[in-house]
């Protein structure tokens, strides 16, 4: 079995995991500040997957949320970024709308992404050039729909700073409405079905990002931070990702705000 | 079969009309501005409902987000307040996350609710004075959970304003996070299930928010406009609703300002 298919299965197998194991109680702790929270559900699934990964491939490397990785310089050889629970306060909260997000990279080149919404039991995947699917349908090619006709996803709490506020204010007024559901990975998902035309977010990580890029790029969806470069492996960035029409729409907001721009390059350290 | 019982199995038969028409083309309108659609699901599913009610009860008042009863002028005899879609974006967007929305009153006094997902087939009902189930589970009551331990929902491009923004941005702020789906009635659901602590709306109408209210009070749950008094049942209104003491702790943010409190009075005509 390739990696992919490996992949897969293992994504699904975590899955049940979570949902055996969310039926006992787990420990909820925080982690940078009182509302980023981890629960023992994350940590044992993280090393689920770090687990199964190694014994199938000992030398493949893994980055992922909940600690694994930190170590990593370079994006030689074969990494699996992992989300064991993207969404941990849906997941808290919720008992459900989260997901487990999988991207994995050949020296630093796509190769495929997954996303697996675990209590709805449906997998998101794409390997690098060979489409998207949802379980077993293809997803269609992204539809060129422009902000004033879209509904976008922002996480208003998160952009409320006076340095942020202005262009984000500007787009979601721009738009036809403002989703908000918790969750990068499954708003990447709803992207890649059609439901949303674009996303938005001031910082993120790998494991937030890289499965929900590789997918939503195979339907032809562009996606960069800010400042229309290209995402990066190793650290955080903000992520703007939608159809090409809107995408480019969205990037003029940023474009000249000097204070915004040396905020944002402030709280990336790259 | 009492108005309860026959209201019930009404809006699941309403829910298969707007699965099946679904399936089929419709034509999308917008109404008070560009991003406010209506399509003919909605005024079809409400000519459903209205000619199903009247056929039954011949003397019962039915008022309708899609135009019926906009002569009512009093509270007297049975009316059903009726939302055909609530969440036309999603129904546009999405093809989900809606709800038909059904709250009954007798004389003024509320006697049941309804919201109905058809997508997911899930019914959250009360009577009132008798619980409030998902389907044919009883829903728990209220937890007191405080705000800055909470996920609440709000539209963030509703109180954009400049009236309106500070104390709305200071709630986002003292929450633990923000969530925005785009239909009264299913985060009135939410509410109702726990996921979200709390809903603020700086303008809804009686068909958006009656059954909710009905269902979440059932459980304990609070509901006020932003100035601690009763919804109206014939005129728009402001929504806060959640446990009592996040509702406590909400509506002390919105006291004091002059300038949001006429705002708010000039955009409510009663």
């Amino acid at each position: 079995m390739d990696i992919y298919n490996f992949g897969k299965e293992l994504i699904v197998e975590a899955g049940k995991f979570i949902e055996m194991r969310m039926t006992r109680e787990f420990q909820i702790d925080s982690k940078s500040n009182p509302n980023d929270l981890v629960t023992d559900v994350d940590r044992e699934t993280e090393q689920f997957l770090y687990t199964k990964i190694l014994e199938r491939f000992p030398d493949h490397l893994i980055i992922g949320e909940e600690g694994h990785g930190q170590n990593i310089q370079d994006t030689k050889g074969v990494i699996w970024i992992v989300d064991p629970i993207d969404g941990t306060l849906n997941f808290v909260h919720q008992g459900e709308n989260f997901a487990i997000s999988i991207g994995v990279f050949i020296d630093g080149e796509p190769y495929c992404g997954l996303i697996y919404d675990c209590m709805k039991r449906d997998l998101y995947h794409a390997k690098y050039k060979n489409g998207a699917y949802l379980n077993e349908h293809a997803l269609l090619p992204a539809e060129n729909i422009s902000l004033n006709q879209s509904l976008i996803a922002i996480n208003p709490k998160r952009v409320l700073g006076e340095e942020t506020r202005s262009p984000f204010f500007k787009i979601m007024a721009e738009s036809r409405s403002v989703r908000s559901y918790g969750s990068a990975a499954l708003e990447f998902a709803m992207l890649a079905k059609g439901q949303i035309s674009a996303l938005l977010f001031l910082k993120l990580y790998p494991w937030d990002y890289t499965a929900g890029v590789i997918i939503t790029e195979e339907l032809g969806f562009k996606t960069s931070d800010l400042y229309g470069r290209e995402l990066p492996l190793l650290s955080s960035s903000s992520v703007i990702s939608g159809n090409p029409k809107i995408h480019s729409e969205i990037l003029e907001y940023f474009t000249g705000d000097k204070r915004l721009y040396e905020y944002h390059e402030k709280i990336h350290d790259s």
